[in-house]
């Protein structure tokens, strides 16, 4: 049975009589499927992103590496503050000392080498309370829906963090291929070395996948307004007002996690993607929020 | 029958033996259809390119609709050169003056508007030599071969210029979706006017798709090293090169126009776009040359 991880309720009626009425060939809300397009944010909306999201206990895992073949680079704040976990400094270090992070630990290796290392990280990383992988922590009412969109002829995408990051496991984890993945970039540098010719990972920022990047990577990767939009916090919130911007049925979703038992309650208080004004203007923007509690029978497989 | 407006040959059977060894089962070359990535150059590989690329045309047109409105449009040099078509002037003016014309007239408009305003002159505008609507001035043996591959469970990408100008016809001309043309871009600002969010081109590079930053849009946009390459210039090699550079089985394809009675003959001399690298390490770099001439049995509907 489609959506079965979904409990009853204005949020699964919503999406189930949104989607048949795209879908109704004749109908007077009916699009081609070549047009029905369907964006995730990742993050907190298709798996968990507490106590930090997945990307930084990877960056910590990388620093932790570099740092033990080169001591030296214990010595620079970013690194010093991120192996002692201190987050209150990194935080105050701000997008530089991030940027500092990202370019030694994710830059200077080519596209391929890049795989190799997140592929790997991925076979045994643990999520440090849940006790599963990480690559478990996606949310199965989740995978359910995405398999249900394509069912009826959507495309889905991710558009959310580091994309190569997001690549080594999207398909493995969601069925959702490498060239649906759109996310926060490095720059890429076409490079031969000896017969081989590879795309270098540069040290610099290409492109910054939150709040309003993300409509404007939308336009730029697939060149349509979606039809769906599901989010969990504000950086969302431009994504969602886009895709409602359009012209007949649209769907916006916030996934609200108030769960403390089988996963975690935030929202306001996350300083790393707090939620806040997409859920004060949730209705007045149009927006359906998905209560994690009781909207979802079971949250993990 | 498949590719019946290529004449038989070693283009035509390098193809057909390429896409049989690996869309077979079982065979030491099979590669998933998931990853059976093809990427086509637009300009001079899928459609005719001469006297000037079609985007240049589409530039007068509406450099001419704009200076009617603004007459003083017509002082500043870049448009006077273009409006003169004096392009010795426009090219002396180099990527600056090129970038103050495609500023002036590719943005400061939203996506839909571009939209709306390139599919009305593709509807009307014609070639000013072969007498024909330009979005009819695609290669019937390239059409054929996009849907060959198509039907071999390949996705066929166009890696070219003008993103949006090409999305505007690629489709229809190609069946080719929206989201697998990839080209140069310029900014998008997402920007809420009134109820209406859109976004909004802005007079600001983006990404020029040519040479070096094809691998890279492809890196990007894909996420997969392709496995065959089609170009016709000298701004193609770094993408065959790249395709050329994974492991197993890869094609790249130069098409070479040397067909002055059905189309244009030129390579080496046309500045815009030159064929001159390409041509002289095609055997070297292992890339089959397809004579417009002699692999062709047709070249336009």
């Amino acid at each position: 049975m489609a959506l079965e991880s979904w409990n009853d309720g204005a949020a699964k009626s919503a999406i189930v009589d949104f989607v048949a009425r795209v879908a109704k060939q004749g109908g007077a809300e009916y699009v081609p499927p070549a047009e029905r397009v369907a964006v995730f944010d990742n993050d907190g909306t298709l798996w968990c992103e507490q106590p930090l999201q997945v990307q930084i206990f990877f960056l910590i895992d990388r620093a932790k590496e570099l740092a033990a073949k080169d001591p030296a680079l214990k010595e620079r704040p970013a690194f010093r503050a991120l192996l002692e976990k201190n987050f209150g400094a990194l935080l105050d270090n701000g997008k530089r000392g991030a940027m500092e992070l990202f370019a030694a630990t994710h830059a200077g290796i080519s596209e391929d080498e890049f795989e190799v290392i997140s592929r790997s990280w991925f076979a045994s990383a643990k999520h440090p309370k849940l006790g599963r992988l990480f690559k478990q922590c996606t949310y199965r009412p989740q995978v359910e829906l995405l398999g249900y969109l394509r069912d009826n002829g959507f495309k889905t995408y991710i558009v959310s963090g580091g994309v190569d990051f997001m690549r080594a496991f999207a398909e493995e984890a969601y069925g959702i291929a490498r060239e649906h993945v759109i996310g926060s970039s490095m720059k890429l540098r076409f490079e031969i070395k000896g017969e081989r010719p590879h795309l270098l990972k540069v040290g610099e920022l290409d492109s910054f996948d939150d709040r309003e990047a993300k409509p404007a990577n939308i336009g730029l990767h697939i060149g349509r307004r979606p039809l769906l939009a599901f989010g969990n916090s504000d950086g969302d919130l431009a994504m969602m007002r886009y895709t409602k911007g359009g012209a007949g049925a649209r769907l916006a979703l916030l996934l609200h996690h108030d769960d403390a038992e089988r996963e975690f309650a935030y929202d306001r208080e996350f300083k790393l993607s707090s939620l806040s004004d997409a859920l004060d203007k949730a209705a007045e923007y149009g927006i359906t929020v998905v209560s994690m509690k009781h909207d979802w029978r079971v949250v993990f497989d």
